[in-house]
């Protein structure tokens, strides 16, 4: 199947953030990256920051086909492991697509923008719900909340491993770090789920 | 004492920032706001970036303050506990100076300055430090790489909470949770200090 433009579009703009930064994003740099006309670009994206909004999508997209491609191997205890192993890159044979840099740009871009900030959130909210699934079905007698607890420290850890290394340059290898923290938590959360103090509701936003 | 010239014009920055974000700084808008010509300004810092660096420093400086402030108040042992809560704005007598929208966009600003990277991967590495060393005081067992992962994790949870309360609009209520999981880390590597595999030296840096 043949990518519509508007996938096109996409990939460009992924490259385009890759390669030059957020500073190059423009529909002249988006027509030079993808080969169409300025006009053909605005055609299908009047505005740039529905571009980043669907750009948002794209990623989290590559991230889930890559991650997919992988769990069709693992069976159903091991896929907790898998996923985390995967969001830190630690599955060997199932690396994370190289968008870190386009991803960067575009978490920069999401705090002058409310529509790319809450699809952000949407990615992450899911993410979260499916790593909280998993946990569910390997730690059976985790409640909801411990598993929503532990799934906000996920993708918080994740986020800050992945800023660490593309916005200041610290070393990929602290993502073993990380992941054996997340080990460290569930067993704590295994041996002992009382929630955090006052914290009813993880993954909660205030605007 | 008088604060100077340059500490004033730090302080409008970080007000300018504060209000108007990261677009807003320009030697116009710092003029503006600190009362001084556009000409003074430019003779104390004759370059944003190098502006930007100092602001670093000095909303490091502030936090430090507050700290110390604190810190007077407690003992040796109760001093982890106090340096923790602070930096999640736990400790209620005292807050975190609210300079998060200003640090925001100085985190935004560093992701095209390698020279502001530089200084706030130093002011983090200071911080781990800190927090390493009391990490020693109150549980004298671990040894020296368990503190410095310790320390290299809270910081990135305290990195992500910031930057998920200020750029994604999550509940600042998730510091709590964050804090709780710094204390169940902290009881997981007392009972088991084996490091991470392969991660021989925390907080190391690429470029």
């Amino acid at each position: 199947m043949r990518p519509t433009k508007k996938t096109q579009i996409l990939w460009a703009a992924a490259d385009l953030l890759k390669e030059q930064g957020l500073q190059a994003l423009s529909f002249e740099g988006l027509a030079a990256q993808s080969g169409f006309s300025r006009q053909l670009v605005r055609y299908y994206y009047p505005d740039l920051e529905g571009l980043v909004s669907d750009l948002c999508d794209h990623l989290a997209g590559t991230y889930r086909d890559a991650l997919v491609a992988g769990i069709v191997e693992v069976g159903d205890v091991e896929r907790l492991d898998f996923f985390l192993d995967f969001f830190f890159d630690l599955a060997s044979d199932h690396r994370m697509p190289d968008n870190l840099k386009a991803y960067d740009a575009m978490f920069a871009y999401a705090v002058g923008s409310k529509r790319v900030r809450n699809r952000m959130c949407d990615q992450y909210k899911t993410l979260g719900q499916v790593v909280s699934h998993e946990l569910g079905i390997v730690h059976p007698h985790l409640d909801a909340q411990a598993c929503e607890e532990l799934s906000f420290l996920f993708v918080s850890l994740m986020h800050a491993h992945w800023s660490f290394v593309a916005s200041l340059g610290y070393s990929r290898e602290h993502s073993r770090l990380a992941r054996t923290a997340m080990d460290r938590l569930i067993t704590s959360y295994v041996s002992d789920s009382r929630p955090a103090a006052a914290m009813q509701r993880p993954w909660d936003r205030d605007g």
